[in-house]
């Protein structure tokens, strides 16, 4: 229990007390934790020696030094702000050093070194498979002895509440000889979640050694030009279909409070190979809602993802690929079994063969400049809560 | 004329003086600028006085400060330094900031922010396609139309000298059920040429802008693991097949001392979309050599590549893509027309069914642990010189 009033079926219970980075009127760039519909000031109860200090790693306008800090300190630091939020005697001092989440503004929470995105889900994977190549196999030969997965623009990874502008590019018909030159026709949203490198190293990072590496998780969206990365995919992937923006939830929940969240994932057949095989995956049970214009279009279920996130972690370094604070990775666009739980406008609207509808009466195939896409979580929390993600949200603008 | 002993030959006359970062033995890392055999110290030169400060770009122990200063503050750096070797007047104070290049350590001269790799030689890609896919077009629909790239890993970008490790990973015979995992067994190289952002932009750059932002250029070697490559690059490209290291010569040289060496790249059919074209390309004249174990195995021609620099940064952003300082963007495999100007093994050895025989007998379908590869370059300087970019080189270390 928190001595802050926590209001019923918020997402930032006293067993949540994810990262952030704020501004307000009267404190600059700092990090913060969220707690109800309040932000605790991390920097001030650093500066009041309230938290145990590392090299002033509390007081950056960035998570980068905390997250590089390293598992005891993340885990020192969250019990720490949990007793001085619990414990009524602290909220004289501490409650002087909360800023209600409606004052603030929030920033891009650590500079993203790496970005990889995955294309972890079966269901998504099969759908396209099923819409790009009809007439074979929906699963490609690798799909299912290997998290595939390629790099990403992390330049351009920016905080929910980004505008998003409608990119340009070159895109061609199917049945056009010559492609043209325009604004995207088919922007897409993905709803992925993330995970958020802490503490680097060398080389391998094998799936038991997860927790020791990963701080954390957000929610993402990877923007797409469908009809940019329809044209320019082959052979080496996408590229400016995906590189205009992808942003990410500002707050980011650690592994310690998704402790209970975790679940069996699917049942993987075949056995992968030994390097990434685990005792216990790190699937997690989060369910996520994506609406547009506020109304919900769909609520992909995280638990039925493939390829679990300890699982992408191995894999993405078992070349001896070196791994940064602030490597930020994704599941790729999580769809569950039914129509409703699609990731992506691509699938609802089955490659705008069938777009959907809205209460508004109007229809959509792809995202119109205009919409506003945001895309939420919750998952259980520990002591029998459920805990939430906030959301990461974007307002699409016309081309220039 | 430089007072500097420049021998014949040299890659570093006083018209070149490209950028890096060194230590030796007394100082610690700093910017130093290449002259014949020495390195002019940088950090020394700026604290007597001698250049124009800024904030103390030139005092970082990276250039990252340098090349966010943009061309302006570069042009008026570099040609202060070539009145500080050249003028005799000079020399008593300067010659004692000279520091002997075998006596230097080189670094990472830059932070890497983005990395992308282009596939811009046409010899190399119709290479690939042939040997990819024999009873298809060599070159894929899109390849004339737009210049193919893909993001890499920017954190395994390393300095030259830096050892590779074999790296390991799942890769499956053509005619096995089962992928297997172990190290590659078809490790290569590819000889590059890569451009160092300085300015950054908040989106699209015009093929006219390129000179603003580029501060200049570098060798390449995009290491691939063949066999990995293969396995996994279908459907989102190339991966764990690469993403294991990528190396770069240490000397970063300016486009001011390149000017001469602009020359009209290959005719372009079909004329490209209006936002790829320039009045005038900037395709580069730079040979480039490629040794093993010190003996010359290729000699591409970087001038035959068929989109230039300005046209790859141009499509890079023209999506609203944000360019950093620090974004490095590589030209992909330089291959000429002939046999012996192939700028990677598996076009040398026509995927591994035509080894190349070295002079000591030996034979090479890829890369052997032990061997050391070199990819180094010479251009034509200002006022009738010739200059060169040093090398990339790296020795292979076996799997762990």
């Amino acid at each position: 229990m928190s001595w802050v009033l926590i209001p019923q079926g918020s997402h930032f219970p006293i067993t949540n007390l994810p990262f952030g980075v704020f501004s307000s009127p009267g404190r600059d760039q700092r990090i913060g934790v969220a707690i109800g519909e309040q932000i605790l000031d991390v920097r001030a109860a650093d500066e009041a020696g309230l938290l145990p200090d590392l090299s002033g790693a509390l007081r950056l306008d960035t998570l980068d030094g905390f997250l590089a800090a390293g598992r005891v300190y993340w885990r020192g630091v969250r019990s720490r702000i949990a007793q001085l939020l619990s414990e009524p005697a602290h909220e004289p001092v501490v409650s002087g050093m909360l800023v209600a989440q409606e004052d603030a503004t929030m920033h891009l929470p650590f500079t993203v070194a790496d970005f990889v995105d995955f294309y972890a889900s079966e269901q998504h994977a099969t759908n396209l498979g099923k819409m790009f190549r009809p007439d074979s196999a929906a699963l490609l030969p690798n799909w299912k002895h290997l998290p595939v997965g390629y790099h990403g623009r992390a330049g351009t990874v920016v905080v929910s509440g980004t505008d998003v502008r409608r990119p340009q590019g070159q895109r061609k018909a199917p049945d056009a000889s010559e492609p043209t030159f325009g604004p995207s026709a088919r922007l897409d949203f993905e709803a992925e979640v993330g995970f958020v490198v802490g503490t680097g190293a060398p080389g391998p990072v094998s799936t038991a050694d997860f927790a020791e590496h990963v701080f954390g998780v957000c929610l993402v969206n990877d923007w797409s030009a469908r009809d940019i990365q329809a044209w320019e995919y082959v052979p080496l992937g996408p590229f400016l279909g995906k590189s205009f923006a992808t942003s990410i939830s500002p707050w980011i929940v650690s592994l310690d409070a998704l402790i209970d969240a975790r679940t069996d994932g699917p049942a993987q057949d075949p056995t992968p190979l030994p390097y990434l095989r685990s005792d216990r995956r790190w699937s997690l049970d989060l369910a996520l809602e994506v609406t547009l214009n506020g109304e919900t279009i769909s609520r992909p279920p995280f638990a039925s993802v493939y390829w679990s996130a300890d699982q992408q972690l191995a894999h993405m370094t078992v070349n001896g690929a070196s791994l940064r604070t602030g490597d930020l990775f994704a599941s790729g666009t999580v769809s569950g079994d039914s129509p409703e739980q699609r990731g992506s406008l691509i699938e609802l609207s089955w490659g705008g063969k069938e777009p959907i509808t809205l209460t508004d009466g109007s229809s959509r195939s792809f995202l119109l400049d205009g919409d506003t896409l945001t895309i939420s979580a919750t998952a259980p929390g520990v002591d029998g809560t459920r805990i939430g993600f906030g959301s990461v949200s974007g307002t699409i603008q016309p081309s220039i």
